[in-house]
């Protein structure tokens, strides 16, 4: 038996999210069918640093799986290519450690949100970014970005759904690429993200940007360690892209 | 009575082409589907500078039309960005004279071609460029480009299906853009395509990059007439972009 790591990436549109549901397209169940067909009809499950909501994109999700066969990482990415569908990339196949975990294992991430900022909706953005036609104000965001950076319980800016114990995260850093007129992207890099947590950073990043919001309402929020206590909204999942997995 | 131009975006993924066809969704159907809605009920024909196959998209598409009801050129904008779908967008709508002919009109066209250079195929690109792995030798694209410029007989560069007397047209330009290491985009500057032109123009070009032919045989092609002359196949629908329309 061997493990195999693959960092893999994907257009989430056309996905109810990445983990298995019943009768939904997911992107691990098209993996798993994959692999699964591969191994002669033997299920194969796969696993990954983290799920992705409906709508999320991946361009550097991490997934790792055992196999008998005896094929190389690199006939392995190729078969995988081919047998998967086209909304899904194996980008490297590699052989790992057997103690190599693709979700126990992570030791940050990286997650970027696209905000498109033409005045006329793009119909070529609609799947894949944010349409914000509004004022931004870059440097009232870049101020009220430093107040999340750091070690935080992010109770208030998570999903009350979160099915975590400790809601204590550290942001490393929060970085603003313009990279054109029209496209601000803002990269998110932490040890980790609880559920919702970046498009809930986002949406108060963006109402920061309005100056609807101020740095010391981000700092008041984070004690109160209650959603309730922020007024800004989820930023829609179009826009959210899990960028990279890093590991010891 | 009033006729309004409309310079519109769409994404081309969604639908069966342009044309209004029988029990499919298209780009023609959808809008006048829309303006009928706006005009209670009262069936409004749109004329495009063109049609455009399924699967092509359109960042500079011109309509016209005529309405009797009594607004503004930007209201007519707002209100069919809103009554339309998502992957279609209104970019302007303004007044012009009775005697404007958004087909008959046209002095001038550009269509673009976009080709994904990615070793492995981009999940984010499969609706909108040509995944194309291969080595390309963008100088020899240049020289075999030249042979193309001009006013020539394209017979052997038009689908067997097209329905035109005259196969002459001219090109004005072919420019090629290396928008990253990753993205090759070829600009196609004429007075007029014929069917299928510029997904062969672009095919061909690629065989030329590949050294697969010469700019003799380029030579050759445009003189025999005669599209079975010509071994390149016609590009994918997914890379091309009708990107704007010139009138006097």
């Amino acid at each position: 038996m061997t493990r195999y790591k693959a960092i893999i990436s994907y257009d989430g549109s056309g996905f109810y999210g990445y983990q298995v549901q019943p009768n939904t397209r997911t992107v691990q169940a098209e993996i798993e069918k994959a692999l699964t067909k591969m191994h002669k009809g033997k299920t194969v499950r796969i696993t990954a640093s983290g799920r992705t909501d409906t709508g999320v994109h991946a361009k550097g999700q991490v997934i790792h799986f055992d196999s008998e066969l005896d094929i190389t990482a690199e006939k392995f990415q190729k078969a995988l290519q081919v047998m998967t569908p086209f909304d899904i990339s194996f980008l490297t196949v590699e052989e790992v450690p057997d103690d190599f975990h693709a979700r126990f294992g992570t030791v940050g991430k990286e997650y970027r949100y696209v905000v498109k900022r033409t005045k006329i909706f793009d119909p070529f953005s609609r799947n894949f970014a944010l349409h914000y036609p509004y004022e931004l104000d870059i440097s009232k965001m870049k101020l009220a970005s430093k107040r999340l950076i750091g070690e935080h319980d992010f109770t208030s800016f998570c999903s009350a759904r979160t099915e975590r114990d400790s809601k204590v995260r550290t942001l490393y850093s929060i970085d603003f690429y313009e990279e054109d007129d029209e496209t601000l992207v803002i990269a998110f890099q932490g040890n980790g993200f609880l559920y919702n947590m970046v498009r809930i950073l986002t949406g108060t990043l963006l109402d920061a940007g309005q100056g609807r919001i101020s740095p010391d309402d981000i700092s008041e929020a984070l004690l109160a360690r209650d959603r309730q206590k922020l007024i800004s909204k989820t930023a829609p999942p179009q826009g959210l892209y899990l960028w990279r997995v890093d590991y010891e």
